[in-house]
């Protein structure tokens, strides 16, 4: 089994793979640019790609497996794969993604950083009795939450353990035990003019693409905080600067953008609209899910596909076939 | 009815209370001073007093109820107290600690300000698929909690919604149900030995004054953090200081404390150590509890308290009567 690691983001997720495996397998890494000698034809004769990237600028691929160590495929282009190749992905980011999540969330109510650099002055500003530090609870806060895949429910739990009012948008239908309301894609608008705090996790499809949009904006609470943990362009971007510009919402918590570094552009700002310019949103660079755990967990589940491939079972995580 | 609240701290507590009394009453607040003409008087005369300071400096009182208006009644000499004279205390801030403990937490895992600053600048350090910026999960750590009273469930609740492994160490049987671990506080040093995190919930008493002491930390793993939102002298404060300069322990976020403000010093530093100088201690003012939704829920007690009292129904949270 010729196995490749194309690019440096699959490169991650290398470590420890190679001990997983069952049967003997040639592991190759390649770099993003495919410059070094024998890297292109590696990539065309693999038996198993490991990225997230693929397109008809790269060679054609005779992989029975394009195995995506992440969630999201929009980087892959499936009219350019052969169709005895599938297409898997993997998950293992919703516990991380969570923890992002309640953290955002939790900071804005209880304000450690200050409370520590206050005291280390002899300042008992956030002392409990007194008025001023009187803070405010999340446990009393709702969230309304769109999507409910791996990431939605996995905050889902988190958020209903605080005690929180949760509320879910989803395509299909939901198991509503624990939530506050369910609602279907079509009455979004119904959901967002409930709850203290939107948290996207949806992907970007054709279906989602701008989902979020001027529309819905103005279907929010005046203080409704907006999180993006899905993907940028679910959120319309023009849309989202505006509401935060004229504050017509309470603020945004966005970790997915429209703007990514590049090659030509190593250090973008994240939008092509000024986000970095205002106060009423915290901006952080796609990291929600980047954590050991999910490391760890895509590995297992890329390994587990090369086993399962090489003993004919069913693979996991199955998103689609190449149409090429 | 006559009803005082003493001090600056109970006054807090005093708006929407006459709202929720179901008969009439004389209410009236008092200065920690007394200063004011009648006001001795009138805590002398009350049939209920809210309040969280008593002893023999102060008149003596004809109440049937000395209400709490917060979980620890130390600051109450049960002595001077008149045996006709109920004490009652208020919980209700569990959530907000639980807040509390779980912000401190999850902030040393998600570099949230930090990621927003650097991005702000161009810089996407934290990006997935970067080694730099990849972080733990607080969901891959353990934490021993000690108490499992009001607070110690509560934080347990919600450190198994992110998949911590759970132990607890407390004085009577605990119903294990999810926990890693349950321990009697005999058995403490073997739970100690287990745990990334230590959490003292245990109020003041004779029994748990320096409960963690050099032994306790002698137990804890190198990499341990100690966190205190029960009373600060649990922890014994030299042993405490010097796991901490000596970085026997990884750290340490401590809000509960041995020097408090007084009139004569109203801006102390927290501790008879200096605290303040080490780089690995969150140091916080006893703020853990202080939210709207403590104030309210205990609002609630006190004055479902004094209904009771009127109608002559038992009392909630009774501690004590008095012994004087």
């Amino acid at each position: 089994m010729k196995i490749v690691f194309f690019g440096k983001n699959a490169a991650a997720f290398h470590p420890g793979f190679e001990d997983l495996l069952d049967g003997p397998a040639e592991v190759r890494l390649l770099a993003d640019s495919l410059e070094a000698p024998g890297e292109a034809e590696a990539l065309a004769e693999a038996d198993v790609v490991i990225g997230i990237r693929y397109g008809r600028d790269l060679p054609a691929l005779s992989a029975r497996l394009y195995q995506l160590p992440a969630a999201g495929y929009d980087g892959i282009d499936f009219r350019a794969l052969p169709a005895s190749c599938t297409i898997c992905n993997a998950f293992g980011h919703e516990e991380a993604i969570a923890e992002y999540v309640m953290a955002a969330l939790l900071s804005r109510h209880v304000p450690i950083a200050d409370a520590d650099t206050r005291l280390r002055k002899g300042d008992w500003f956030y002392w409990a009795g007194g008025p001023d530090g009187l803070r405010t609870e999340l446990g009393s806060q709702s969230i309304g939450i769109i999507g409910h895949g791996h990431i939605g429910r996995t905050v889902a739990a988190r958020a209903l353990a605080f005690g929180m009012d949760v509320h879910v948008a989803n395509r299909s239908a939901v198991d509503g035990a624990g939530y506050t309301g369910v609602y279907g894609l079509d009455a979004l608008s119904e959901m967002l003019g409930k709850v203290d705090i939107v948290l996207n996790t949806l992907p970007l499809t054709a279906e989602t693409h701008g989902l979020i949009g001027a529309e819905a904006f103005a279907a929010m609470q005046p203080n409704a905080i907006v999180m993006n943990v899905g993907r940028g362009a679910v959120v319309e971007e023009a849309a989202l600067f505006t509401a935060l510009s004229e504050k017509r919402i309470g603020g945004a918590i966005i970790d997915t953008w429209y703007v990514y570094p590049s090659a030509d552009q190593p250090n973008p700002m994240p939008g092509n609209l000024p986000f970095d310019t205002l106060p009423n949103v915290v901006i952080t660079p796609h990291m929600s899910g980047w954590t050991e755990g999910t490391v760890r967990r895509r590995v297992e589940t890329c390994a587990e596909n090369v086993n399962r491939l090489a003993s004919g079972r069913p693979l996991l995580n199955h998103v689609g076939t190449g149409r090429g």
